[in-house]
């Protein structure tokens, strides 16, 4: 079962808006084995719109179109959509209920427009919206599946995990396409590869079996691809190449799917009951914001401090004038003092601290922009590590960020 | 002159990455003139790639490609272009000099597939890839221009500064089409629609404008667009439709185009010299980040607290722990304790603070996950407010994060 991903909206076009729709649909269709092998983004443009149904429809046994069902004269979808189908609107009672008492709870009286947000296509299953006023549909035509949501992503959001995927999920049998994806960090894309050495040695060539490499500035991900088999057997090849790989590049994998590193350590640090504490200077938060992201952190996240200034740094983990004065702000000495500052301070188990020239001033020959050191204290250990980030200001707090906490990570598992 | 946007790969297909190249280049484009009225995304695979390519190249002037360009067994985008042009492959010098250029810098051996990177279809004019291997082309037929770039963005992006932008800039006379972004927060996308009151009363309807609403959990966008006019007359059209709108609701304003709240801020405190420290508990760090992900922000962010636990806030803040016990850490007192701390203990002018319920556990009746309080501190005055978030950990710290700047810009603008 093949699908198509339709994206309606002149703020796509026109690049004000990144699409993540796409992606979240596209993910989720293919969990339940529809195979997206198209994705389609027009204006909101009647002829334009109904040209992307027509081949969409033609080629494709899934459709889905997002945007453009909003209450303003620029949200065309809904109208087309009854063109395309030869369907009149009509008051879906439900939706309706949805739409009053949406504002009911916001005290927000409901107008006129308000409630023609409930209209619907005669003859479609109509999708209600949890999270807002429009409603999706649904259209069924020879064995083919036509939807229609929303563009707010987590309205969208809330009909595929109530509606669309459920209803797939029943649909779809047979083989299936499975997918892993494991997430390394702290290694380059062709050193990686390097290391897992002849792809072939991983798989059969005629196994349905693909190895992508997908590099960002954060790391490396691998993706393991299995097509066209039952799901156990499919779940069993994934297993045997992902053995594979980590008996070769196994130090580098910090996680899989969507597990991030600040997942990992808040497992890490819960399992062994050890307290974390930040002091931030290039990375400016991000850190904290990181770890901050993890449902449950307040149980291991202690405090950070984010020391933009020399007068902070020296109040707040006593960083000695003196080594600010010789070493300069970015050196070994502060990092490590950031480092273990933070940590005694706070009484907790561990501190770590980054210092560096984020840009796009303030380098120099000796210190360029984008020097990043990364402190990390126990209570026997101290250390600081040197980096190079590039000259991009966010990339260097993202790339500093992601480099602390690999090596926490690393410290964690007692891995050099 | 119309554009398709074409994108290649799998890992959008599976919904494995985001595109942002699309977003990107539908931006530069515009911006020289040249209307992206469709986007399409493709696998790695051949036959879809070259039905793709036809269809594109038909129904439009331009045509951009991205992605399939790396050295691995799955990129075959080079391939199919060579097919669709029936051209061979050559090797083109000066990228084989970049490629030897970047791995010199790494030190790491040349190898013949590094060096086949290289290889560029004959008869096309070659793009030089400084930040990448892959060198990029350009194919001119019948007055249309076909162009392929790697999809890695930042290479991709070096490309389309250095070469594309300027090669349409040169291109493209006549008509063009102005947008202007109206940034808005604080207030829903109705309540806003109701400020600003009867659209028509803002451009003629034949003027060619319109105006488009663009809601977000962190505000609301106003575009306004202008279409088919010269330029000196576009710019004029915006400039009185953006007045009108600042006339009915220019409070709720913050900014323009890509300017985040953190830009304003960090204009407002540069000019009046004053200096910020934050504590953070809820946030945990995001609005720290947003700061100082301007540059130059070290001239007037002092430092911040991320203080998760009890102890922190009242070692850290000086918040009594009568306070902490009487009124809970979520609450009024607490946030004023928490500004006026962080604000004095650093000795900055003003000090802002959050404190709430990000979730998805710690919620009560009287104290529901998204409930935060945010706290503003001067030397005049100190103040907290009230906000209700949702239940969505991540939408939470983001929408309190936006909250706190909006407090903090309308305050060093005098507003109430």
């Amino acid at each position: 079962m093949t699908a198509e991903i339709i994206s309606v909206g002149d703020e796509l076009l026109i690049g004000q808006v990144i699409n993540t729709n796409q992606a979240y649909i596209a993910e989720k269709l293919n969990g339940v084995g529809v195979f997206v092998d198209r994705m389609t983004t027009v204006g909101d443009n009647e002829a334009d719109i109904l040209k992307a149904f027509q081949e969409a429809l033609k080629n494709h046994d899934v459709v889905t179109v997002t945007g453009g069902l909003g209450p303003t004269h620029d949200d065309v979808t809904r109208s087309a959509v009854c063109k395309f189908f030869a369907a009149d609107l009509e008051m879906d009672q439900e939706a309706l209920e949805n739409v009053k008492r949406l504002f009911g709870r916001r005290n927000v009286p409901v107008t006129k427009v308000n409630e023609d947000q409930a209209l619907v296509p005669k003859g479609c299953t109509v999708i209600q919206n949890r999270f807002g006023t429009a409603p999706g549909f649904l259209f069924q035509r020879d064995g083919k599946s036509f939807i229609v949501m929303p563009g707010v992503p987590f309205e969208m959001k809330g009909m595929m995990e109530q509606f669309v995927v459920p209803y797939f999920a029943k649909k779809v049998k047979g083989s299936v396409i499975k997918h892993r994806t494991l997430k390394a960090t702290g290694i380059g894309e062709s050193m990686l590869a390097g290391q897992i050495g002849d792809v072939s040695a991983l798989f059969e060539p005629d196994s349905g079996t693909t190895l992508a490499f997908l590099p960002s500035p954060m790391g490396v991900r691998l993706r393991i691809t299995v097509r066209g088999k039952a799901a156990g057997e499919a779940e069993a090849q994934i297993r045997l190449v992902e053995e594979r790989i980590r008996a070769k590049a196994g130090k580098y994998i910090y996680g899989t799917e969507d597990e991030e590193l600040e997942h990992v350590i808040g497992k890490l640090l819960t399992e062994r009951k050890l307290t974390l504490a930040i002091a931030e200077s290039c990375t400016g938060g991000l850190i904290a914001d990181r770890i901050t992201d993890v449902p449950g952190s307040s149980n291991y996240f202690e405090r950070s401090m984010i020391l933009y200034t020399n007068e902070s740094k020296m109040a707040e983990t006593g960083v000695p004038a003196a080594f600010l004065e010789k070493f300069g702000a970015v050196s070994p000495e502060v990092a490590e003092a950031m480092a273990s500052g933070v940590r005694s301070k706070s009484n907790a188990d561990i501190g770590i601290s980054t210092t560096g020239i984020a840009g796009p001033s303030g380098g120099s020959d000796e210190k360029p922009v984008g020097l990043v050191w990364i402190g990390y204290a126990d209570r026997r250990e101290t250390i600081a590590l040197r980096f190079s980030f590039g000259d991009e200001r966010r990339r260097v707090k993202e790339r500093a960020a992601q480099a602390a906490l690999e090596l926490l990570r690393r410290k964690l598992l007692k891995m050099e």
